[in-house]
């Protein structure tokens, strides 16, 4: 390693001896060290929720498209990262690096005028804050490849995540969080509410519109049920995309400020745990039964809709947020399906319908509540929604009508295990 | 957010160039931001452990009861986790803030007389404090879960837990952890052995037996085997409770002080290790063959023994518990069958047999070690067993004859989701 | 707990008032803190890679076997450590502690001459130091069970491991990380690509020669398929790995020096994502469809590709050799095929062969690129090569001719499971 253990060290040898006094630039290079450690803990959080949206989607899909489903989810995290490395840094922040296109240069060299360890007012450094960024990025793309399962071509289904993740996302990205129009006219969303949730939620919309519903799905008017491979595995997503999203919000921070880092991994928590109790009411009250997949995306629901103002809120606007959150998720996902859009796993309802929620809840609760916020909030969604809606459209249309965006009717139905990818993702005998 | 990344900020602006000298005000607000990394990164891994049990619990009941097992740790985290806002936290350490109900009132304002940043110390925030109790809460809620499934019925089970979680534990709490009466009499219980584990176990104990066993499990004099769904999931849930463990001990020092937290880590991993080595030739001598079901329960029991001593053992000493309470697991599992007394999981074996021994162990083994340490240890696991047992089984006994606790046979017979819950666990076909 | 928050209250105490002048000592204290907590988050991350092992194995063998492997991973954890803290340590740092066996005697004392603070330059203590060891040396176990799994007799399995973790591991790791020949020569290991992972590899190849491949694999010149249980459960492994090697890579900076973990943790990252693509296109090639074990195994090859340099490459150099690495392990699992050289789940091709391509990297790439370090690279490769294949083959033959190696034919084909275990991995039955 090239410089392991020199900042301790360093404050050693600057004096002559230990009982000497020590400098204020000494004192904030050990803040830097342990802000990093925080915003490193964050970026590895956020990288798990890839793992969780993994399984839940394996989990709430059928046994025959579970390889597809787990194929594209590893395959969107990794190209995500590298397309992000690429392209997307220097797109989402641009007034801040040297080119638009290259990530650092090509070698260890920092962008011009950039020293590592002087970076973010001293709370973590370049290759930090690069991490960290791409981990959002990819998390954008997985919200998309739920809510298109069993269905769509696995061709299509890529040139969609690399447009969204390279130039969409980011460009999208920079309005708010790259010092943008919006962030000059005062919108808030603390992590992403709209800025990564309702953006994937967006994309998933035009993605369903475009490709139409599974085979079966809606028959003589009624929603015809196709259960998900694994409810356990469901349930690992779901506590691992919690987990993650401590890290999620957490790490929005953007420092490891104790007030700030506390308060907010109480308000996710309090609006997932919340999210838990509103779905568990609203399933029950829609369905007469105590639904489990309705408290599973309750939960990712409050998630979502604290997302915006987790370091806004008090712990009980976050039990507020959550609940409303988790009931609303249920009557949003029984709405899509009385319009005939097919989302396989309730992504939809879950990202854009609450990331709206918990944006605009920014103007009715917590500190900056008042009709004026509330109104840029309200521009900040509308803003939003047109360009991430109809860009994803369009590319799902010019997809559509070149190489297609669907499986064939055979292939649909003998699931896309066997035809793409010739596994099967459970082989449970005991045959010799 | 409000207050980013100005702790680091204050440093270099309080000083008019970064060579001058630093003052102890600034030098703790970076050590309370190390100390407060390490305390929510405890939280987070306390957390973990709710997976760890429903994935354990899923892992070792029978398939045609998964989803039901899975609805009740989802919920008992997120009801505990609310519960313990509103009412648990203020009850447990009730000495320490304004009011018996209401956490932190109902704004972002700390309880009179607190600044959150000179919290405990200096280790950690208010939030932070909140936040890894309410995860040893709900923790505490999960043991019981696991020991009655399969035939409790969800509503007497979910109004128990709110009881528990809501009431005795934070009761039971205060005498120890809040400063109460055992505390003052020298009782010690480092993490928890006896004021977590044992408390929960004897409210699962007293759940079996208010409860009784399972249909079919025991038949002329012969004990019944009814196979766990998944023993991945039961693997995957042992290792993410010993992951999260790393949080429950390692948090309990309540700051990142670096030997106490990496001593007490150490023991924590050598007892676990030597617990499943324990479980190990337990199994082999009882069953003659190699028991995994009996390793895992090991590593749980080796994990429960060393909770109430991390801090205070050696690292041979932490593998005499752990062997032992291996050793010891797999007896009480046997020794409990043999009284017909149906645990699922094992779970009153694991926390309560194995929580005495470790909570004993203090009087044995280690820096405490010693005749009138021990009688102390004895009086604290008496006292906790007589609220904790009684109290729980007064609470079961009134749902009993009130609601009843138990289904139906039929709905036994069938499985608990498809009455309760309308889906199956695992749907693993490849039909069109 | 002994001195919980006594550094931080230190602090305060030394100076009359809080406005006063600190010392070095005192903010070495904060460092120290700080960089502790890195180590022993990185220590979690690399024991959560036990889980991520067992995950994968079960997942890509056969049903019939799921509760041996899973046996085995567990067990070899555990025995691990505990061999590890009794015989490894101190065989693998000899010039560092007294004596050759024991760890740090028996009691709470550090070796002579060590205080637990001024441990590793002040970067961690004493605790953090064997716990962060003990996890690699347990890492490096797991690799075979994977290779040989489906046939090896679980007490041949067992003494093979107490070997390896206790002595061969140790030995050959105090070549370069204890301070041995290897190191004085100049050659570059950072994480372990060759230290760790090929070690286990050439373990692994011993292993399977000695075996022999599973009854059925090879027929008439044909490879016969033999589908794992678990496609989800192997994506679950993976993921882990992927993000314990966080931990891995990032400790083995030894601090928590702000530049050096962001960068390993960058380069570490791509490389995996690299090497998801390149075992996309790898597999691809070679069989026309999109192969998930690929992808699956590309992210691992390119994590230990990586591993060797993770602190010396770019950004776009690790994407080079996580490519490269990514599309060799395909080729290479087809080779051992060709050859008859049946593992499991690839784990040679994973960890030998990607373990060799990132250690001789370095001397191709990266900041110490040259001929000179290139053949410096190569004698380790080949010293670590001879040492450790002789040696694992000696023992692998050595219990051949003596307790036997490998299950009966019947026992191998009715699975491991009915035979040694007496439970099945997995029961999805819905009856009552």
């Amino acid at each position: 390693m090239f410089s392991s253990i020199h900042l301790i060290a360093d404050a050693t040898l600057a004096t002559e001896s230990v009982a000497q006094a020590v400098t204020a630039e000494q004192l904030q290079n050990v803040g830097l060290t342990a802000s990093n450690i925080w915003m490193l803990v964050s970026t590895m959080l956020v990288f798990i929720m890839a793992l969780g949206f993994a399984c839940v989607e394996a989990g709430f899909t059928q046994a025959k498209n579970t390889v597809n489903i787990l194929f594209k989810n590893t395959v969107d995290l990794s190209v995500g990262i590298i397309s992000y490395a690429w392209f997307g840094f220097n797109l989402m922040y641009p007034g801040e690096f040297n080119g638009i296109f290259g990530f650092a240069g090509w070698g260890l060299s920092l962008p011009e005028g950039y020293t590592s360890l002087g970076y973010a007012g001293g709370a973590y450094t370049y290759w930090t804050d690069f991490l960290f960024q791409a981990m959002f990025a990819a998390t954008c793309a997985t919200i998309v490849s739920g809510a298109v399962a069993e269905r769509i071509k696995i061709s299509a289904y890529f040139i969609f995540t690399f447009f969204l993740v390279g130039f969409i996302y980011p460009v999208l990205g920079s309005w708010h969080w790259g010092g943008g129009w919006l962030s000059e006219m005062g919108f808030y969303d603390f992590a992403g509410s709209t800025v990564v949730h309702s953006v994937g939620g967006w994309a998933a919309l035009a993605g369903i519109i475009a490709i139409g519903a599974r085979k079966g799905k809606y028959v003589n008017g009624k929603v015809i049920d196709k259960p998900g491979s694994s409810v356990p595995l469901a349930v690992i997503g779901v506590f691992l995309l919690w987990f993650g999203w401590f890290g999620f919000n957490g790490g929005s921070v953007l420092s490891a400020d104790p007030e700030s880092i506390s308060l907010v991994l109480v308000t996710t928590t309090l609006a997932a745990a919340a999210g838990a109790i509103g779905g568990w009411l609203g399933g029950y009250i829609a369905f007469k039964r105590f639904d489990l997949g309705m408290v599973l995306n309750g939960i990712l629901a409050g998630l979502v809709g604290i997302t915006a103002g987790a370091d806004q809120m008090s712990p009980n606007e976050a039990i507020l947020i959550g609940i409303a959150c988790g009931v609303v998720v249920v009557f949003s996902a029984i709405g899509m399906d009385k319009l005939k859009l097919d989302d396989c796993v309730g992504a939809v309802s879950v990202h854009l319908t609450c990331g709206i929620i918990g944006t605009l809840a920014i103007g009715v609760l917590g500190q900056k509540a008042g009709m004026s916020q509330f109104i840029t909030q309200l521009t900040g969604v509308a803003a939003y929604g047109a360009v991430a809606f109809f860009s994803s459209l369009a590319i799902f249309y010019a997809l559509k009508f070149t190489i297609g965006v669907r499986v064939s009717e055979e292939h649909e139905n003998e699931g896309l295990d066997s035809h793409e990818h010739g596994i099967r993702g459970y082989t449970i005998t005991f045959d010799n």
